[in-house]
């Protein structure tokens, strides 16, 4: 029975696992990102998001978030993000262990992921620019959010504008950027360098990959804080562990994928089975909490239902948020129609008795 | 003209004065605490709050705040507070540098700067309890609050018993200790280690002392945590470099205020003066934002009085909270009823015009 | 050509590389290390160390040897290790920033990277035990070494032994554990947890698998450091980002390579490699530096020498190291007979001229 | 009977309790630091040390190196140092929680506390470049060294320009500069700034004064690491605590020393009763481990002398170092030439027996 627990539960694409398997050659090559894998899959990412960018790989999600954010901050400065975003409620505390900055939660509308500019004025206002406080450091926001909202490109425009103006730099967490682009057949680079963006963290991991992910940084403004990042970021990936050796195995997966546009292939086939799933659901009642928009559809149901599908074996995530108890289904690229199917049968069934 | 700015700008009170006089014979002691003027303000502190206490000492009052929290918690933490703290707004990020815990920021209503259990209701039914998210770690207020409101020994104690059930230790900031315990003529012990508090930042400085804070634990429970905090502190101590040598010059001033109640008649002084400050604002109209319970009075008041009573060259900070642009008069130990009298002579003058 | 530049330059072993195709199967699994494949993982482990082990994965061999150690120790704390250690000369400040520990590095003689019980003994009679001083914390020794000699199940008893009477407990660097074992056809338990060691970085990347890294804690004595090591490990892990979600990708390959003794095969192939190119070296008068006793060959030739086999695209790294300018040759699991003759046969034939 | 524990066992020398007997004037002063004394007390520095430099101040010389040097650094470099300093012996893991650099000791040969050019050869030798490694960061020096020996203004305009050649910026921990330069009655500056040194810890505790320390930077080449660390060392400072509110209180008492020489005529008369200790003891035979050029006295002696002279109850320390067991004598700005005497009469008297 297919699980909607996480996408990251997901294995991987086959465009993926060919490239591992092509990667183990028997050849030797250079380790620690020095080797022509990793040079490819860096002119993927420039393809996509222009020239001037620079490419880091890593493993995890939390490390590309917590280093990138690291090279952009100093130690006494403060990352405004949601309170419900997964910098804030699932990387622990490591933040502030390798960033040292102060975590502030935004607290938005129940039914709302998205931070808007409006939701900043109150840090503007509190800014008393004195050694006494933490200074102004980054914002940072996932696109798509963690509750499966998109952020367009104006939006994104709006937000670093205003944030670049508080003395804000602003990173973006990616790890479904593939969903939001696809959300909206928007162009990457509109979304992310161009609408201001200082650093993405582009997920490869929930998107059909290995351990795979990579930080970006895009040049803005003076490009001082460009210069300062891409700089600092390998020492800072380097003094945390999270340099890998054997760096082709994670860069010939983004190589497969990044060409053709089989990274948006996966992720609008995500999206779509996620709006399947909701109409579905929506369908017999069920009241979805967010705007489903990428490959997250979170509800509210009734006890009775949630524990029928519980014992019937379906697989999904429940979170207690301010809104109530939340049940999440996340679809993945290898989520099927049938499986929709599926599961809504029970759920049309459960709903009956 | 007497300055309203801030409790520190005070200097130091007669007794602290000729204390640092007399531990100035000409005699040496051995260094970093071992000395008899440090065992008898150990003496004194126990003499007050119970025999089974620690207490150590430091130079300031973030110190004693970010020492005393690290000696609380593991690293992957989180430390819930107010978030019109000192400890959230004017400590930097010395709580992340030096306990690595997540800052989470509580925010009341308008007016309120208490924090009450059925604010702390979030944090446990958000907690998932999985290595993701931060872990429950310390729960700090202040008493008296930075806008000058109480915690009773009633409220402390329910406050410790739920943040105790939700796996949280409790910590006093307590720069103005002596003014919550004048201000209700409580027993020192009933707001503290009686109610369940874990440990109290003891403030001297804000009471006429030269850079003297001592930080008090309390054994709770099985004393497993107390265990713990007394046995890191005193390396969290030096390895963050606050580790005073010559500690007579500190522990004395303590020793010549604990006795006699000293230091609550100074804290009562300063409370009184509030009161009188706040009443003689409120007969002219100005409206006062906060419960004037102990040195601190915030007002709103007209842009043009604000500007006239600033050109009239009287000391005072403006800050900008939730609620609008406030300014807060401090009172300390050598404010009098004279200096009120001018600053309201002033301001009775400024509001005819 | 083959390249000797290092064992992680090598790709996948067929066996680890078979693993992964069949972990890509298409089916979901809980992330996290919560799946069956990390279980079967854990119990190859606990069928070779023994069954009170505990085991934990990560991507990289700077994380396993800075979070192990950070399990087992306190920010006041000193590691000593080899000056010529990973540790100290390959994690960057890791170690540091991770751990918050001193770092003590232990200089031998020249030709010699191994660390003895007399070695220590300037470290006992130097601590003072007042809080001043970095505290007794942790001993880090590899084996086999960064210059390929191997510690013995009885140097290991002794160094346990001795470090345990000191204060210290002991983690064992083995990114080339494998290495070790096979030099020796030891026990792995007994060149371990029998031996009295705490913690283990088992390498599995040096060893012919994709970023894919061992900790194993071990209980000694009471117990007590266990206990705590493995409370705190998954939190170190997480909170540095160092938890990946695709565990099976990692366990698998341990499992495919830990079982039929395949692990050792392959590094006992590695060190005949290295004992026929360090004999072909000899025979032809080239000095070799440490006693070859895995899969690394230290030599020190003539400049000449070096420049032609360098231009001839032969593929290895040059040290400056006390003893003056040391070139290092690794083998691997992949490293053939006719590869050590091809590289023979060019040394040979400029040697002549 | 006067102690020889300790300079920092003495108490306050007649112009710094002076200073603070009127600093204690009952007026209301802006604290952290923003007061006409602290303004005062920084032109006092820059009458010695040059207009150019900046200056800041902390309660201790702990604070004072390791802020510092925080300053200096990034957090992936290292900071090379004497294995006997106080940096390294004496401040817990305080370098490593508050820089996050790479601690590594020199050693040099007994009898020797001073670094020299030739020591730092191995660090330009074994450094890659690459950013596996620890980065070139800082040297620090102390001047008068921790076993009271003197650099003279050669010999750290030697060590600074190696130093800087290598990309180390140099730090001095002068907890005993005023020692150094009473030492030679050398020019301050030469020894510091026009010798190249980058920052200075000046101490105030060890020559009469309470818990005052002071950081001086001083620009170099191109003046970007004092830039830098001019514009960090605020964060740093209160981000770890150590911003003083009272600030008063130090800042008088340098105020009150630096004028008219008072500072050097302490350090003057405090090298003065060393050298007649020294001569005391050499002259009955007893051996003196450490040319004796500031007020350090180090010893060998006879344990039957010792344990004499312990019961006898003279003050005094004892250390293990590589050259066996020594025993420290400190002189300070209160000994006196009868201490001195009554110490040898014993000193004397014991030897017949």
């Amino acid at each position: 029975m297919h699980s909607f627990r996480s996408d990251n539960n997901a294995g991987l694409c086959p465009e993926a696992r060919q490239a591992l398997i092509e990667a183990s050659d028997g050849t030797h090559r250079v380790g620690y990102g020095d080797d022509e894998y990793t040079q490819r899959a860096v002119d993927s990412f420039r393809a996509i998001f222009g020239k001037d960018i620079e490419v880091f790989f890593v493993a995890t999600g939390t490390a590309a978030n917590i280093l990138a954010i690291a090279s952009l901050t100093d130690p006494w400065e403060q990352v405004l993000c949601h309170d419900g975003s997964h910098f804030n409620e699932d990387e622990s505390t490591g933040p502030e262990r390798i960033t040292h900055c102060r975590t502030v939660q935004i607290h938005t509308q129940p039914g709302v992921s998205t931070i808007r500019t409006n939701d900043l004025a109150r840090y503007t206002r509190q800014s008393r620019g004195d050694v006494h406080q933490p200074q102004p450091g980054v914002l940072t926001v996932s696109n798509s959010t963690e509750m499966g909202e998109v952020y367009t490109p104006t939006q994104m425009r709006d937000l670093c504008q205003t944030a670049h103006e508080m003395g804000y730099r602003v990173h973006v967490d990616g790890a479904r950027f593939a969903n939001a682009v696809a959300s909206g057949d928007f162009d990457p680079n509109e979304l992310t360098g161009a609408a201001g963006v200082d650093a993405l963290s582009f997920g490869g991991t929930k998107n059909g990959l290995a351990s795979s992910e990579a930080v970006i940084f895009f040049p803005q403004d003076d490009g001082a804080a460009f210069q300062r990042a891409v700089r600092a970021f390998p020492y800072h990936r380097k003094a945390t562990g999270h340099l890998l050796s054997k760096h082709r195995f994670l860069s010939a997966q983004f190589i497969a994928t990044l060409q053709d546009g089989i990274w948006l292939k996966y992720a609008q086939h995500a999206n779509t089975m996620a709006q399947q799933l909701a109409e579905g659901l929506r369908s017999v009642g069920v009241e979805i909490a967010y705007p489903v928009q990428a490959n997250a559809v979170f509800v509210k149901m009734p006890e009775q239902l949630h524990e029928a599908l519980h014992s019937a074996g379906h697989g999904y995530y429940s979170v207690q948020r301010a809104e109530g108890e939340l049940h999440r289904y996340m679809t993945s690229h290898d989520t099927t129609a049938e499986d929709i199917e599926i599961f809504l049968a029970d759920v049309r069934r459960f709903q009956i008795r």
